[in-house]
């Protein structure tokens, strides 16, 4: 069977080029790295806390928050993603600034957040109405469609970590969002919401909540939604259930996934969120994955290998690691690392692949 | 068209029966109550503590625990099941005695068995070499296939509660056991046991647990089971959640369902366990559902009506309710019983309903 | 450590088990055989299609089709289980005979049944209204609490095979039975049903049946249940399946399972149904499985070779197979053996295993 | 509680800017239009099956198949989507076309794809080895990963629109291609893939695919996917579906949705495919969805009003509906549109939303 034909007569092969231009048509054969062999779109990339810090605080002073702007965000702008304001293809990574007396009203959207506290205590975000009080450590969800405010009766201002998957739900066109009312909520301030109340308990769930309810959910509208019913992780639970890891391993590195106690699944759909703790003086084994992530560090200092690449960090710090890069952690101090990355997505849509690199072909890289 | 004939000619129909008796067939239309309008095979039954514990205390005195004999178990046998020593068709309950300084050691077996402490603390069960610390009010689980042992280095007895669904596994003809070794494992006591080193975080799991393997285990032999990771449920954070629950839904009763950490799931495949609280003068409201269960009384004094039948019980007695039956508890003093049912199958097969009973419905049964 | 004590004081025991008895308690360790070493309750056996036959037919002579006795049902008895009329612990087997001009009246029960036709044609089985018209090697489902009525408008009487999880349900006490109203539906006769004009085409499903709904009808009462959307599978699409499976696979036996084309899933919660295919001179490796099963013999001759123990068979004959026991079908002439299980139900509750036997040591067993 | 502060101090606020800017940050109160009220961001789009069919031609003649350049693609080019050939921000769509005697070599990526023939007959794809043979009306699948190429060993050539989820896959910078050996495979031409013969019986599945085989395949890598297990979807089967559908529902409109025989889900975790029917003089009614599709125009002639506007189209044109538009089809003559869509990604997402739009609102639009 003869396979190809090929007449070259450019002056015929221009003519076709133009009338398909003409009619929105493109030549697949003529365009490059459509298909490349692997991921590894973007570089690895690191945001400075120092930098970070003082950008949010300046910005507490000469910004205000306005019904319409909503929130004192700085977003992490990844330069290789075209000047959009997103840390990966597929995240949203940003740091907000709360001030002393200030609060940030309610509205929800389809795109799901989380909020991880670096700095400042006594933050009451209601989500549902539900008031979550915030804290160093603290982990608070604001899932898909929920509502949400942020309100800090304090004097001193509160810094942390937004992580959301709107890029992604852009690129869906899913976004759906909803002002919300003029007026903040009144709330009833309590140190335990009401969602730790009935999720808080490991392997303790309401009795009325039965198995198969987790799977009903996943008919509906958004906001039933699938995330996690617990809003809610506190920082020493997250610290107590590192060092337990550590204790039933005999390892000096650990890490959780945070996830519904209901389930099991991720804490959102579309992210995942983990801690990864390394203690000094060691390293975690260097391991590819599809899909992107940004790392935020809770405490300690080290560096971080990305495909041969050295991120040396401390506390504060947020850099982004690529689809398929060879990720490895080092710590000097005992360190803490906050995950936030998109690999349920990967995993629903069976495009999930893990690798744990050999260390002299990572060493290479 | 017409739809029936009849030959009144019985000296025929005798025949023809004794023909299928000879062939080992039964005419349906001569079987009475095969189909009943809705379940109700069994009588509720209630086992009193005092009896209870005077057996199983006299039995340590009179009876060793031996190699083969294994266990020093005392099982509730209800009047309604032809003898066999079941609570009811589908779980069997007991109470088992383990005198100070004694061992029941190591077998497996296919039929699933939880253990709730009802007097005595310090002994250790071994669960696929897992050490765990029992104490009153806690739960421990002996999954399907795990191999278990029981020891008590301490000078006083324990007593518990055990809950199997052999009764089901029988009929199922799915019963496997194996003896297992001749020598007690050696064991090094912590008072946190593997398994709640790993799941005894809520919503906090090891980060190498994907979401996807909770479905990725019903594959497989029984050994790998579905049953839940975590091995211990203390009585601290049970009697914590509950008192939460309580305070989130600002109700006087409240119930929780012991589920695994790591997917929401019951316990066990076949068994769910509860625990419900009922504050003094309070009453649950009388609910009806298809399966049949096993309570006990932790704690508190009370009555339980079971289709119009009250039951009267203080702390350590033991009562069944059946299939279908409205159950409505009342409580004189503070109340916790521990439930133990079927529920898991009856859903995992299509056949589970419930239904509130109007009071006067209920009243008047 | 001690482990045990013993006093041997036979006078105290004997007063001990008295007291014991008088309170619904019993020893555990006098009972034997609980927990046998593998399952094996039950031996197989044969009932032969010539026997089924003739008492079938006088049935059909001598006694009429009545309201309140319903059905024509001939119960297959096993010796092992103490006279009641099933076949094994789990399942009920039978042969319906349905004379011509006759109509078996509408009813709904919990326990699921389906139909495996052997002799006769025409006859239409209402499945919540939907006429499914019934011929030999067709499978037609009446799921649980699905409402259905048979109606033979001809004159040839038909013979069926029955099959039921019904001793399961009673088991479980969740028998509901529903009588139904005393007039027979009037229907409109369509070679296809409207389950078959939905449901009929491979991997071709209603749009407006999203894949997540599947999962969502396992919330809920038992007649929304989560059996097949499909209600009659027919035998040439059987035997078209069969034979292409042999095509792919250049083996001369062959099996299929029945199920859901929507979800997958086996036709019930609790059955499973398959054909099997051995061409003349062919033979089937040993397989051990936990859970009992009734074969029909729907065509051909041969044997089954159960633990070592040969049966023989011929169309229509119809045996037993017990949990574990080595299984392995050799035929004389090209054989078809339609197989009713309860593994469905040991998959759900983690109990299943499968093992293929050494062709040796099933010789020798 | 005061709200805001305001430092009206423009340099002070130009110098953070520039601070931000050098810091690859930026201010969320800047950004417009990130969080928009509704889905929109696309407005429909077709192409005319003359021009397509004139410039694939004309392709044939002038481009040949080169190793390498692999195929003869033309990608239907969304003008809103900033040059890149993607029809939609995740779904590829194009016109492939293979002359007689030619053949595309074999290569394997993650992007999934689908082939719905348009014009021509007897090409043979190879999926993993298994031979598909093409003709119009037919889909046929290659899943993720697996390994396909296309022969023509005729003399006509084959024109098929080809369906791919690789924009999104892009996003999530999840692409691996492998391009595969040199040598085209050699195949042996059955009018009956294996995959059909093993797959392709409604609700009849090999015996040794366990039902519980779906779920436990979503572990692992792309290459065991979820995709269906079924390649090919004939066109004959869809014409009676379409039929029986409407003679089920007494409706003069009717949709198939594609699904894997074996789980009921869509034919990959990104991709769903449907077939609508509307005989002529009928309309279906408008119906928003969140999410892109492509719709391809198999049979007939008629008009979709999207949101208002009116595409009229007939055979072989192609056109996008955007997300959350409202979309209803009206038939000049009986017609049939083949649907492509990434609602499964939505789903698996928890970002769907479906909502029948009033018939005079769509009207208003």
């Amino acid at each position: 069977m003869s396979t190809t034909r090929f007449h070259d007569d450019s002056r015929d092969v221009d003519v076709l080029y133009g009338d398909m231009a003409a009619a929105d048509i493109q030549p697949l054969w003529v365009q490059e790295d459509l298909l490349p062999r692997t991921p590894g779109r973007l570089r690895p990339h690191i945001w400075r806390w120092k930098t970070l810090r003082d950008l949010a605080e300046r910005s507490g002073d000469l910004v205000g928050i306005d019904r319409g702007g909503d929130r004192r965000v700085l977003s992490l702008t990844h330069p290789d993603l075209g000047g959009r304001p997103f840390a990966t293809p597929t995240l949203w990574g940003a740091v907000q600034f709360l001030g002393g007396g200030e609060l940030a009203p309610a509205h929800r959207h389809t795109p799901a957040a989380l909020r991880f506290v670096l700095e400042g205590s006594g933050v009451w975000t209601l989500v549902n109405g539900d008031p979550v009080h915030m804290a160093p450590g603290d982990l608070v969800l604001t899932p898909s469609w929920t509502w949400h405010e942020h309100h800090n009766p304090g004097t001193e201002p509160m810094i942390w970590f937004d992580g959301l998957d709107l890029p992604l739900v852009r690129t869906l066109d899913a976004v759906f969002f909803d002002p919300g009312p003029e007026e903040p909520a009144s709330y009833q301030a309590a140190r335990v919401s009401r969602s730790e109340q009935r999720y808080g308990g490991a392997g303790l769930l309401p009795a009325e909540l039965r198995p198969a309810d987790g799977d009903a959910r996943t008919v509906g509208d958004p906001a039933s939604g699938r995330s996690s019913r617990l809003l809610a992780y506190r920082w020493a639970a997250v610290d107590m259930a590192l060092n337990r890891l550590m204790e039933s391993s005999g390892r000096l590195t650990a890490a959780v996934r945070y996830a519904d106690p209901a389930t099991g699944r991720d804490i959102m759909p579309t992210l995942r969120a983990e801690m990864h703790r390394v203690l000094a003086g060691h390293r975690t084994e260097p391991v590819r994955a599809v899909g992107s992530a940004i790392w935020v560090v809770y405490r300690g200092a080290g560096a971080t290998v990305v495909d041969g690449q050295r991120l040396r960090w401390t506390a504060g710090d947020m850099f982004v690691t690529p689809s398929w890069a060879a990720v490895s952690h080092e710590a000097d101090d005992d360190a803490d690392l906050f995950l936030l990355s998109d690999r349920p997505v990967l995993e629903a849509l069976g495009l999930a692949r893990t690798e744990v690199v050999a260390p002299h072909a990572a060493g290479e890289l």
